[in-house]
């Protein structure tokens, strides 16, 4: 089932209001089987594309995943992307940048694991946190080696919002296609989920104090995602606001965003060249005529 | 359905005769319906031990896949490992080594794409190929800088198990659990599959003419594998040769070879320490008291 997600897309050069953006609506699905179905098609689609995209070898596809804690993004790539081949699939969560990633650019150290060609990349966070994190704590920009003399102001983020722009302009001129999807969660289905995590013993490894002090700056957050999706959306790499309340819903957007993607390139089967073709008739001449030797 | 992978197994300071090991038994499913109903179970078995890895966090698990073209490598990863969640799990597929990567030691390379605590690295060929595609053709050790006066000889190869064995052994101290696969295919049967990629035009991108010339030299791998597996199959690391003629046979072996050294890890989710659950506690306190405040 084809779902519509035009709705979602940050649309270059418009205003953008997080506030009037939904984190919850009418679900796709009719009942708990229903989305299993469509999940499951979802599903069947991106393999089949995916082994297309290895094949095919001529493209990657970047997927990025942003969103505040206990929206959903672990689960939706679990339930997205099993399912798909893993020899075509990469996923990579970005922690804490180390001492040594700290002494590059911001852009360096998320770069080095860009999908190869035929591979489908997925980024839990990203250089993003670049100026969603650190634009909330700008105090940490200090240990970025920026003093104070190099910009605190604005000019900062701007800078970085226009370095992000180019960077993924070329690389959808070289090839990797970019989709980044920001699961809108409200603070309230937040706090029911880091109730739960409390509650289920089997979910309390997946809680942090740390993450109940973030809470805490949630207008911030939500200021600096609203700021960094309007500058940083745009037609080769645009960002969708997926309503995340409902994680079975925003998993059947993730999965179509996805598709979506997929479908765009126009995948196909590498054409046999005549002179591939004729190597490949004389090899055949020698293998069978090795048939009764072995 | 557990299956029996013992008789595969290769057993430290014991012989080893490739020739005398099968590449085709009875099939351990009766009809293609129970081949996918195995299947469907070892990987559900294989999504849900890989989430526990994962949350458990004290270890990593390193399968590493040799064979010869068209043993079915990548099928293998393909059906077994579609279904876990790719955010766990790592494919490295090791092609030919880069200017760079060559003037390093032999198992620098691969290193770099060990599995981090809670991860299944899966290597789709390895520093293997170093005593392998490398003895059979001991010219390319000139690219590697080793100069004849450093020993052409008996020794390198020696020299290269034992530096194997080691770091393995220093793998698994360090909590990477190592399980090697060679999937064990008749020369006659990677013919019939030579053929069949010639004559299906969508498979025709996987054959190159490459391939066939390592055909030819057929014996001589055959002999690099029997002395490489003899020398590095150990208790702590130790390798399978699993018959490939059949290819769903093959994959049910390797699943079940890849859960069995997943359940002998006794995994379980992390247990919460009083001081954190008083931490939680506290948390939860804050957040119901939120709870008209939204």
């Amino acid at each position: 089932m084809r779902i519509e997600t035009n709705e979602f897309r940050v649309h270059e050069g418009h205003e953008l209001r997080l506030g009037e953006r939904p984190t919850r609506i009418e679900p796709v699905y009719k009942s708990k089987q229903q989305y299993h179905k469509i999940l499951a098609e979802h599903v069947k689609l991106l393999s089949e594309q995916q082994n297309l995209l290895y094949a095919d070898n001529r493209f990657a596809v970047l997927f990025i995943l942003q969103a505040m804690d206990a929206a959903g993004k672990d689960g939706a790539i679990k339930h997205v992307m099993s399912g798909v081949n893993p020899q075509g699939c990469q996923v990579y969560s970005f922690k804490h940048p180390n001492a040594m990633e700290l002494r590059h650019d911001f852009l360096w150290r998320t770069t080095r694991d860009l999908p190869e060609r035929g591979y489908i990349g997925i980024f839990n966070r990203s250089y993003y946190e670049e100026v969603l994190i650190l634009r909330v704590h700008p105090e940490l920009l200090l240990a970025e080696g920026l003093s104070e003399s190099a910009g605190w102001a604005e000019a900062i983020w701007d800078g970085r919002y226009r370095s992000i722009v180019e960077f993924e302009t070329h690389l959808n001129r070289n090839d990797t296609r970019v989709v980044k999807v920001f699961l809108h969660l409200s603070k309230e289905e937040q706090r029911k989920r880091f109730l739960d995590r409390i509650d289920d013993a089997s979910k309390n490894w997946k809680f942090s104090t740390a993450d109940m002090e973030e809470r805490k700056f949630w207008p911030e957050y939500m200021d600096a995602y609203e700021r960094c999706l309007h500058a940083t959306s745009t037609e080769s790499a645009p960002w969708y606001v997926v309503p995340a309340d409902d994680k079975d819903n925003a998993r059947l957007f993730v999965s179509q965003i996805i598709l979506d993607t997929l479908d765009s390139l126009k995948l196909h089967y590498p054409v046999t060249t005549a002179k591939k073709h004729d190597e490949l008739l004389a090899i055949r001449t020698q293998l069978e005529s090795e048939g009764g030797t072995v």
